[in-house]
C-alpha cells in the first residue's frame, strides 16, 4: 500500500531548477503517482549556494559536485537544469549510472550529441524526459485530440511562432545564448514552435529555412565588442508527412512579445488558433456550426479538459506555467513506471534535427528533406 | 539559521483543502519565509478518507475529528475549509486553542457571527486570514499601486463584476449554497467583486442593492423540489467614502462566464481595466500619452510587478490560480511573523458587512449606510 | 416604372446633417428603394454658409431660413439635425405641413414635449423617425432575431452600457449639453443603452436610477464658473416586463473610452456579449455546443446576416457608422412607403419617458414604473 | 467659383463595380475635391442589366458595350471592374483615347501587361490608379508616418499576411479565379500583404517563395472536374532595400479566416500590431513606456489620424469598407488636379512584378531578387 519511493538529484537552481522542483513537488499532490517522491540532492556552485538551495527548495542533501549525484546509488532521477553545453556529460553519466534522466532543453548542442544522449539512454534502459514543458498545457492535448478525431476535417495549413523579445536590445551583452553552442533564437525558442507543430500535425518531412542575424555583435562586457554568429529570427516553410504545409518562426528581437507561442492550424472543416499569452483558451472554428451562427469560439480550460481539473475545480480559474511543470513531471513519473514516455531524449534528438536541417537548408539557400 | 517550525492543520480536503495544499507547498519555495512550513495533520469526514488525504497531500497525521486538530498542542496554523455553515464552531475552538487561524470565505454565514470570531481572535491575539485569493494578483496590486501613486488622478466611476454560470441550470439540485446561510449569488461570489472593489477605492460609504431570485426552485434531489430564497444575481449602487460612484454585480447564472471577475475603473487621468478571465494582463489608459497614440495598454504580468518575478523569470509565462494561493499563504505566514495581516477576520467581516447591508437595501428598496 | 421621387430638406449640416446626408446618397445605391430621393434644399446659418453646405453636400438650394424648407410644397421630407433645443419647434412646424419628420435623437428635451410631436404627427399621418442609429447594426437584428427564435433560451439577466470619454476632461467648457435641457450622460448617451436595452428585450417595466453629476462646475468660457446640473454618469437597475432583470449605465466621464456600448444577455440556453467597438462582431455562447467545446463565439457580420451583403460582398470586410446611417435612411423611406416605422417619434417618446424615469427616481432615491 | 466637372464611365456593376460608385458618391461630400464628380455611363451585359445599373447607382446613361465608355470624348474618368482578363484592353483603350483610368486589382493578370499598361499611360499623360484600398486606412497612414518618424527605431522584422476562406471548400467549382490568368491566392489576396509590406518598410529586394496547390481539381459545373493549377496558399521570406527581413503569406483556403490582413512590424524601440478583423484599431508597444507599465497599446481610429474625422466627428464610430473606397476616389481625383498619384498603374505593376517574382522563386525553389 505505501508507494514506492523514487529519490531525486537535481542539477541546477536557477529558473529551471526551481521550476523542476515546483514540478516535483506539485506532481504527487496533484496526481495520483506511482512514486513517492523525494527531494535528495540538489547541486550547486559552491557549497554554500547549494546548501542554501537545498534548505530553499527542500533537498535533503547539496553538494557542489554534480559527480556527487549522478554517481551516489540513492537517486533514480537526476534533474539537469544547468547550462546547455553542459547537458551531454552530465547526461552521459547519469545514464551510464542508470539512473532516469530529466534535461532541460534544448538537449545537446549539436545533433550529434543529441543521438549519442538518446542511444546511452535506450541502450542503459532508462527513462528519459526533455522538458518541452508548453506540449504539457491542456488546451494543446484538447488540440491534438480535436485533430486526430477529425475535427478539422483534413489539415492543410500551419503557421507556428514563437517570438519574444528578450535580446532585442542590442546593447545586452553576449551571453552563453550568443556562443553557437547555445543555439541562437531558433533553437532557443523556435525549438518550442517546432515541437508544437509536429506535435499537432505530426512529423515535418522537408523544410526551407531562413535564419538572420539581425544584431551582429555586442558588447563582451569587457568594454569591447564581440561577434554574434547565431540567428536572432528564423522562418521556415515547412512540408508535413500528412500532405499539409505550414510555416514556423523563432524570433528573439520581437519588440514587445513576451510569449507569443501561437499557432494555427487550418482544415477543410475546421480551424484552430491559439495564443500562448493566453494559454487557457483554445479558439475553434467549425463548418459545422450552422449558417449565420459560425465563428471562432473561444473555449476556456475547464474540468472537461484533463488534467485542467485536478489543479482547478472551474475553468476560468486558470493554470499558470509552474503548473504545466507539474504536468511535465507526472508524465515522466508516470513514464517510470512503464507508461509511454512523453518527451523522451529520442524527441529531444528530432527537435534538434529539425533545427539542424533548417540551419543548413538556410545556409544552402534550399529546400532539404529532414532526415 | 535553521528557522522556526509552523506546523499545520488542515480541516477539509476538497478544492480549497487541495488549494490550501498546493498554497503552503509552494509558498516557501517561492518566498523565503520566516517559518518552515510542516504539513502536520489533515481532517476529513471518516478516518480513511483523512488517511488517504495525508499520503496524497503529504501530512505526517490524519484524523476524522477535526477537534483533534484545534486541541493538538503541536499545531499552530488551522486552516478551515470546510463546508461554511462549520467555519464559526471550528474558528472560534482554534482560536481558543491559540491557533492562528485561516478560514476560506465566507467567513461565516452573518455578519454577527464573523464579528464575534474577529472579536475572539482579537482578544486571544491570535492572527487570522481569509481567503480573499483574487486579491493576491500581482496585477491587483499593481492596480492599487498605480491608484494610490495618482497614476489615474482622482477616482470617479466604478464598475466591478463577478459573474459565472455555475448556478445556471436550474434542473441543478438545491444545495447548501441554495440555503440562507449559504448566502446566495451576492455571499458566494458578488463578495469577491467588492473585495476588489475597496481593496483598489476604498471604503464604500453607501450602497443600493438590488437581489434577485431568478430560480425560485430547485430539485430537492428526492423527487421534489424545494424552495429557493436566496439570491441568482445581485446589484449595487456604490458610494465610496472618497467620493467616487460605482456599481458592482454578482450573478451565478450568467450562462457561459467562466470567471468574469472583471472591473474598470475611471479617474481623471486614467483608466484601468481587468479581467480575471485574463488576470495575467492590467490594461492601463493614460491621458499623458501622446495625443493620436493613446489607447488601452495591455501590460502583461512580469518580473516588474511583484511577487511575479518569484514564480516565472519572464512576463508572459503567467501565474495560476493555485500560484495566487502561494502568494496568500505567504502573506499569512508573513502576518504571524510580525506583518500586517494582508486580509483579517475584520476585514471577512467588512464584507460580510457590506454583502448584508446591500441585501437589506434591496428588502427596503432604498439607499442604506454601510455600518 | 420611374420611381417616385421623394425631396429631401436638411436642417443642420453639422456632424449629424452630413451623415444624414451619407445616408441619403448611399441608401438608394446600397438598396431598391421606392423612392428617388432628392436632395431639395439645406439650410445653415447663414446664406453664405447654406450656400457652401449645398454646394458640398449636393443639394440644389439653400437657405439661412429652416422655415423656409419646412413650408416648400415641394419638399417631402425633412431631416432636422440641427441643436436638440429646436427639435420641437422644427418638426411641428413640418408636421403640420404634412412633411415627413427625420430628427436626430434626443426628440425633445422633456417627455411632454415629445409627446407633443409625437401626437400631432399621428393626427397629421406623417411618417417620423428619431435616429437612434446603433439600432440599425445588422449584427443587433442577429441579437433580436436569436433572442425571438428562443436560441438564448428564456432571458434572465441583462447588462448594457453606454460610456464615453467626451466630457472627462473638467477643464472643457460649459456647452448645450450641460444645460438641463439638453440632458446630461443619461439623456445624450444612455439613451442609446436604454434603445437597446428594449430593442433586445422588450419593454422595461420598473427602473431604479442612480444619477450623478461629478464636475460641478465648469469655465462658462469667459473667465467664470458655471453650475453644472445635469448628469456625468447614470446607472439604473431595471426590471423588464418579461420577467427579465437587468442594469444599465450612460457615462460620459469614462476615461479612455471611446464607444463602449456594450451589452451581454443571459439566458437559460445561451448568451450574447457585444461591444460597439467592434460592431461588426457578436459574441454568442450556446448550451447546445457540445461538452468541452462550448465558448463565446465570435460571430462576424456577412451576408448571412442582412442588409450586411448589400454593402460587402464578403464577411470581415465591415460596415462603419455613416453605413449604419444608410440603413436607417432606407427604413424611414420604406416606411414613408407603408412599410412599418423603425424607429418613429413614438419610440423616441418612449426613451424620453425611460430617461426621466429613471432621472425622477433617482432624486426620490426609489424605484418607479415606467409610465 | 463653380468647380470643374470630372465625368465618370464605369465598367462593371458587380461588387467592386458599386463599390466605386460608393466612393464617387461619398469623396465629394466627405473631401472637399477640386472637381465636381459626375456619373456620366455604366456599362454591363446587355442593355437592360446596364440601364437598371444606371438607374440604381444613378448614372445619366448606360450601354452595353464598353467601348462606349473609352470612346465617348464627355467621360474624363474610366474606371474598370470588369473580368480581370479584360483589364488590359479596356485600359489601354482608355488611355489611347486619354482617358484617367482607375482600375481595380490586379491590374493584369502578368507583369508583362502591366507594364505595357503603365507605359502607355505614363506617355499619353493620363493619371492611374489600382484599387489597393486596404492601404488607404487612417490607421495605416498612421502606422507609415510612426515609422517614418522613428517612433519604432529601426526596422528588424516583418510578419504579413492576408488570409480568407473563401476558396475553402473542394466543392465549389472552378471559376476564372482558378485559371492561371486569374492567379491565385497570391495575387488575388496576397497581393494585399505585398503592397502593405512596401507600403510600411518600403522597397522588398529578394524573395524565397512557396506557392502551394492544395485542392488539385474542382468541380467544372458540367458533372467533371478540371484540374487547377494556382496556388491555394503561398508564403514568401523577404528581404528590404532597408535591410530589415519578413514573411508574407496569401491563403485563401484559411478555414474561418474572413478578412485577416494583418501585420506585425518590429523595430529596435517599438512595435505594431494589426489585424483588418479591427481595422479601426492600431496596435502599438514603445520601449519608451516606463518599466512596469509597458505594453500593446490599442489605439482607436479617431479625429487625430486624418481623414478619420471627415467621417466621423469622434473616436470610436468607425469608418467602414466603402469608406475606404471613398478615400481611394479622393486620393485619385486629386491625382487627376495634380497631387500626387497614391496608387498608379507604376505601382500595380510592382505588385505584379513581386508576385511573379515569389511564384517563380517557388518553381525554381531558389531566392531571387526583385527586377
Amino acid at each position: 500500500m505505501t508507494k514506492p519511493r523514487l529519490r531525486i538529484g537535481l542539477i541546477g537552481t536557477g529558473f529551471m531548477g526551481k521550476a523542476h522542483v515546483f514540478g516535483f513537488t506539485l506532481a504527487p499532490r496533484v496526481f495520483d503517482l506511482p512514486y513517492e517522491l523525494e527531494l535528495h540532492t540538489v547541486a550547486d556552485i559552491t557549497p554554500a549556494a547549494a546548501e542554501a538551495a537545498a534548505r530553499r527548495l527542500g533537498f535533503a542533501h547539496s553538494t557542489a559536485n554534480w559527480h556527487d549525484i549522478v554517481t551516489n546509488p540513492e537517486i533514480d532521477l537526476v534533474s539537469i537544469t544547468a547550462p546547455n553545453a553542459l547537458h551531454k556529460d552530465m547526461a552521459l553519466a547519469a545514464i551510464a549510472a542508470g539512473k532516469h534522466v530529466y534535461c532541460e532543453k534544448p538537449l545537446a548542442p549539436r545533433a550529434s550529441d543529441a543521438l549519442e544522449m538518446t542511444l546511452a539512454a535506450e541502450a542503459r534502459g532508462v527513462k528519459t524526459q526533455v522538458g518541452f514543458n508548453y506540449l504539457c498545457n491542456p488546451m494543446l492535448a484538447l488540440a491534438r485530440q480535436m485533430i486526430e478525431a477529425g475535427e478539422l476535417g483534413e489539415i492543410r495549413g500551419y503557421r507556428g511562432l514563437h517570438a519574444e523579445d528578450y535580446m532585442a536590445d542590442a546593447a545586452a551583452p553576449f551571453t552563453f545564448r550568443h556562443d553557437p553552442a547555445g543555439g541562437g533564437a531558433l533553437a532557443d525558442i523556435g525549438s518550442h514552435a517546432l515541437a508544437t507543430a509536429e506535435f499537432l500535425c505530426g512529423p515535418i518531412s522537408r523544410v526551407m529555412g531562413d535564419c538572420v542575424t539581425m544584431i551582429a555583435e555586442r558588447p563582451d562586457g569587457k568594454g569591447g565588442t564581440r561577434r554574434v554568429e547565431v540567428d536572432d529570427l528564423s522562418r521556415a516553410f515547412l512540408r508535413f508527412a500528412s500532405g499539409a504545409t505550414g510555416s514556423v518562426e523563432g524570433n528573439w528581437i520581437a519588440t514587445g512579445r513576451k510569449m507569443q507561442h501561437d499557432f494555427e492550424v487550418y482544415g477543410t472543416r475546421g480551424a484552430l488558433a491559439f495564443s500562448q499569452e493566453h494559454f487557457n483558451v483554445l479558439n475553434f472554428f467549425s463548418t459545422a456550426d450552422a449558417r449565420g451562427r459560425q465563428g471562432f469560439r473561444r473555449i476556456e480550460a475547464g474540468p472537461d479538459h484533463a488534467p485542467y481539473g485536478l489543479f482547478c475545480v472551474a475553468a476560468g480559474h486558470q493554470i499558470g506555467f509552474n503548473d504545466l511543470k507539474a504536468i511535465e513531471v507526472a508524465g515522466f513519473v508516470n513514464a517510470i513506471a512503464g507508461a509511454p514516455e512523453p518527451f523522451s531524449f529520442r524527441k529531444g534528438l528530432r527537435i534538434q534535427t529539425l533545427i539542424e536541417t533548417i540551419q543548413a537548408s538556410s545556409r544552402a539557400q534550399a529546400w532539404m528533406d529532414v532526415p
